[in-house]
């Protein structure tokens, strides 16, 4: 049995648990706060971050860092494979995992994560709103490349659904939950989004919360 | 024929390029300054990095993000894999590579090229030197984690030299080319590394230079 280490607004555990459930993989959540930088945890994962998985049935190794747990599970797992298409494609999906772990969550989830949640839930201090306000813009370019790149593609990575589309869904899926996403524009990232919402494996990370922070009304409905 | 765009001190682009010469890939080189944010480059690749490649014996995307280019050619090339062993072992790889591009550039790397290379090149402003002395320091805890993880394996991701030891000793090459490194300690990273260097798809890369930025009179030697 898989043991996920993980906190519920983790961006990068939820790419990962897209994956687990488009796969049909079980696992249990143990609840880890890397923010408190338990020695442990440390010890185990040194760049002290969420997700780690653990596989319970075995003496083996932790599975580190997210994108390494998604290849792993895509090379032992065949089923819903999300690194599809030729050598071209696969790359096209590689690069935009990246885009939206990097560039969206420095450019948006990390600010609002820190300035609603970890502000909120350690530091006890308000958000400082000019910080709110760049996040929020950064989401609406983000917004739009995403519905630029719909324009020409099916999904977001492609031609078919892929660990892009769930990248980038577990970026906004945070920044939704912290109110980072104003869904009166970009009307096709926000069919596409409600589409991605609409999955089996989208509706036990919705249903979740973090303690302390509520997300907005619309947050688990499907007409934004 | 494969061309790659970057600058002699992206330590991305010396991965992929470590990558290719084991394998026996040829490209040619052209000039990039990321730091200058060419709009044609831009256009190409909204996150503004090196490296990027294009194939240019074919109408195809360029190839964008170091890691997906890696991916690329360790699915499309099967000469010296550099993602060996059981899919736990390649985790293990990918969890390393993450490490050196993620942490080791940020705490090392991103502030030495920025105080030893953009503040010369662009801002003619001096570097400053508490930012200096907390890069080195970072750099030989990198060492001691490299030391730790050869004291129970032969190369730094596993059992084979692997993408792990490239992306290592890319970011250390470039963080030695800066002066970064004061290679007194650390005996075994010292040792991996000069094995590292000895290798003939390295030795071009230690042949360049950056213009403006002289590196110190060690850098090429083999015996540190």
């Amino acid at each position: 049995m898989w043991k996920l280490l993980t906190f519920p607004l983790c961006p990068f555990s939820r790419k990962v648990r897209l994956l687990l459930g488009e796969k049909g993989i079980g696992y249990d959540l143990e609840p880890e706060a890397p923010w408190q930088r338990r020695d442990e945890f440390l010890d185990m994962n040194p760049a002290g971050q969420t997700p780690v998985m653990i596989d319970t049935s075995r003496e083996a190794p932790p599975l580190i860092d997210s994108m390494a747990i998604c290849e792993y599970f895509e090379e032992t797992v065949e089923k819903a494979s999300m690194l599809n298409g030729t050598a071209g494609d696969r790359a096209e999906i590689r690069r935009l995992v990246t885009w939206f772990d990097t560039h969206f969550y420095r450019d948006v989830t990390a600010p609002l994560l820190h300035e609603r949640m970890e502000k909120r839930i350690v530091h006890r201090a308000t958000p400082d709103s000019r910080v709110l306000r760049e996040a929020m813009k950064a989401a609406v370019a983000h917004l739009d490349y995403i519905d630029y790149l719909l324009d020409y593609r099916a999904w977001v990575g492609g031609a078919t659904m892929s660990l892009a589309d769930l990248a980038a869904a577990a970026q906004i899926s945070v920044t939704d939950y912290l109110g980072g996403i104003d869904w009166k524009g970009n009307e096709q990232a926000k069919r596409w989004y409600v589409g991605m919402k609409s999955r089996p494996s989208f509706r036990p990370l919705l249903a979740e919360r973090m303690e302390g922070v509520s997300p907005p009304p619309h947050y688990e409905k499907l007409d934004l």
